[in-house]
């Protein structure tokens, strides 16, 4: 290779999820050192998250160890730390082991759960973006209802058995689908004191209609999915304040439930705000037509922290085609760059269609001007996250499952597995 | 039926592990009411539990909720609870959420790790027994790897990559061939500033063999397969002292080592030495031959915590074959005063033999005087555990998983899966 005479230039790329990978796989081997950093040993599958928390999938069915993701590819080092700082004028990376220099950054860490600015909400209502998130979902759903059983105050065991989803977007639709299934099918021969179909499952959202970019009647047919999965949707409902065990809505209802989920919101990861470059109202990176960032035309930013209204006019969204699609694009710029060729054409978004599942085979589905509902859509739906899971154990395993949930209405990770917290230090009787 | 005239007799079974559910399954429906409780929502099958720890198993792969179990069995009712008390002249049991009273109690609490009295070295060395700690030893294992990956002090890579497994009984053996594996093989490739080949797996044994019940060629064929993963074998030695990150041996040998594993004994669930009965070394409670408590005949202990010399002489071992005899055995004399029969003769353990999995196809099976080692023995051990997975989705996936892995050499679950700390509170940047 001619670059091999050349010191390679060093590529710093933070974050592992869609855009991160997408930029690393797209970028020819050889041409330069690339080190990707994540805090989690694992790239996570986030479309399937849900069915973490609602007990269908185990974590590792949707988490794919990075190292294993580019275990053949020599120029690429993989490091798990926590980013704490960024210097863009000394090109250095701070993290918590140690600090890397670059000649080109790849920002690519993210969104998480926003509070539009009431952070302290989060103390009681989780968000659901990362393992954890769901595996805190999973074992509170499922213990609200082990304490349930358990409970001889009827008041108390009507909050146990109500669940808040706020948020009307594809991730609540989905959670709240799943929600109902898991209380109304699922559970319901498990549990002998308490009828688990009495639940409650509240799905709250802001807009007049459930998934606002479909079309008006996908928006509907999600609505009536939900209901007949025994879903109280509530539509044009502002949540107005969030406390322990309990939802304020803007009309006056107060919903008290012992799970509330939020569903609501992302912002960019805040590790954005310290850059003192411009950003928008959430956080994210405003950035140049070809994703870099204005002034330091070494550093990209790509995925949920870039802020871009693309060549055609169209403001890129959060999901995760364009993540992939940037990380492939932020790989062609670094590599015309490098090679001296000329660079390519401003990035311009395809869309590709959006889809959501709401619970047992049913979907909407939205190409273009194709729109699909029910049995069909699921079967879309199904086919198209199945193919995009990354390692081929993950496929077979999440499709063994989904086929024997599909059979039987059970899910196969319904255990509580929260740790103990005297691990380490047992009693001493 | 008959029984429905009077009031039915209340059966109160503490514990969820192979005695627990042994009892309730083979007890008839309908002859009283049942009341099952457990910590957890889930039965564990604690033979494959060292597979989640070396990342080759999901949790819920090995775990199957326990309400499930019984979803068909109006007469019994599943508690989740943890248990504070029992008062045996009273007849009740203490738990957190509530008092129960009982006509008949059977007492099935099982083991946990036991230290021979040091449990200060439990901070140190953690062991084996629940999910809880198969999660922990697969975090700390791979968050060991990624560490030294990021690390430029030789002396701490050293550290960071040493594993001692204490104790060569089934567990310790299968746990150390998995490390070897996992070192040897699997993690190979996903690493690329360490070898993780030089990694070292001590596997430290009191006894002057491995595996001390089966025969002595069975011993040392386990030894040499261990050897052969790269696994540090080392028989007669016993540990003095442990510290942190360190263990000391009697022949003054000192291993330093970021992760030390204590699957060197068990003692019985303390709740037994609160009872002021007699009991073992390891706190077992002494059984009459009917497994009926001395003076309490209403009282029945089974599994690990009951210590029995059977009617013909042997001392009944802590194995899960045992546990499920003594469960039936139990189901029987219960049932036989219930309906005034004559009780069963004195209960008798049927050793059905003894196996245990060494790394990749290689297993040692000793079935009366049969032994078997190798690959037949192997496929041998894969079927018996399959078919004593107690659901069919578990089976489904523990398959495919092995399947996968005998293929691809590659593990399923190396994810690390720590929740944070900070969950709750999140900063306000």
């Amino acid at each position: 290779m001619t670059e091999s005479t050349t010191p390679r230039k060093h590529i710093v790329v933070l974050g592992a999820g869609f855009g991160g990978v997408a930029f690393c796989q797209a970028f020819p081997e050889g041409l330069a050192d690339i080190t990707l950093v994540d805090r989690n040993n694992y790239h996570l599958f986030q479309p399937l998250l849900y069915q973490v928390a609602t007990a269908d999938l185990s974590p590792a069915d949707i988490a794919e160890p990075i190292r294993t993701i580019f275990d053949r590819r020599r120029d690429i080092k993989v490091l798990m730390d926590e980013v704490s700082g960024i210097d863009l004028a000394k090109r250095t990376v701070t993290m918590q082991r140690r600090t890397l220099t670059y000649d080109y950054l790849v920002l690519a860490v993210g969104a998480r759960t926003g509070y539009f600015g009431n952070n302290e909400w989060a103390r009681h209502a989780g968000g659901l973006k990362g393992i954890d998130d769901a595996l805190n979902i999973r074992n509170r759903v499922l213990t609200a209802f082990e304490e349930a059983e358990n409970c001889l105050d009827p008041e108390q065991v009507r909050r146990l058995t109500t669940f808040v989803v706020v948020g009307g977007g594809p991730t609540g639709v989905e959670l709240a689908g799943a929600l109902g299934e898991l209380t109304r099918r699922v559970l319901r021969r498990d549990f002998k004191n308490i009828d688990t179909s009495q639940a409650r499952v509240f799905l709250i959202q802001g807009a007049s209609r459930l998934l606002p970019p479909y079309h008006q009647a996908l928006s509907e047919y999600a609505r009536q999915k939900l209901v007949k999965l025994g879903v109280d949707v509530r539509v044009s409902a502002r949540v107005t304040r969030v406390g322990p065990q309990r939802v304020e809505l803007d009309n006056g209802k107060v919903i008290e439930a012992a799970n509330i989920i939020w569903c609501a919101g992302v912002e960019a990861n805040p590790l954005t705000r310290k850059l003192g470059l411009p950003t928008d109202r959430t956080g994210r990176l405003k950035v140049e037509p070809d994703l870099r960032l204005p002034g330091h035309p070494e550093v990209l930013a790509i995925g949920d922290i870039a802020a871009l209204t693309d060549a055609r006019g169209v403001d890129v969204p959060g999901v995760a085609p364009a993540a992939l699609q940037m990380g492939r694009y932020a790989a062609k710029v670094i590599e015309a760059q490098l090679r001296g060729r000329t660079p390519p054409r401003p990035f311009v978004y395809f869309d590709k269609g959006s889809m959501a599942t709401i619970g047992r085979a049913a979907a909407v589905l939205e190409v273009g001007r194709l729109r699909m509902t029910g049995f069909f859509a699921w079967m879309g739906w199904l086919l198209v996250h199945l193919a995009m899971l990354v390692g081929f154990n993950n496929k077979v395993s999440v499709l063994t499952e989904w086929i024997f949930r599909y059979i039987t209405y059970r899910q196969g990770a319904r255990i509580i597995t929260t740790p103990r917290t005297d691990e380490l230090l047992r009693d001493a009787t």
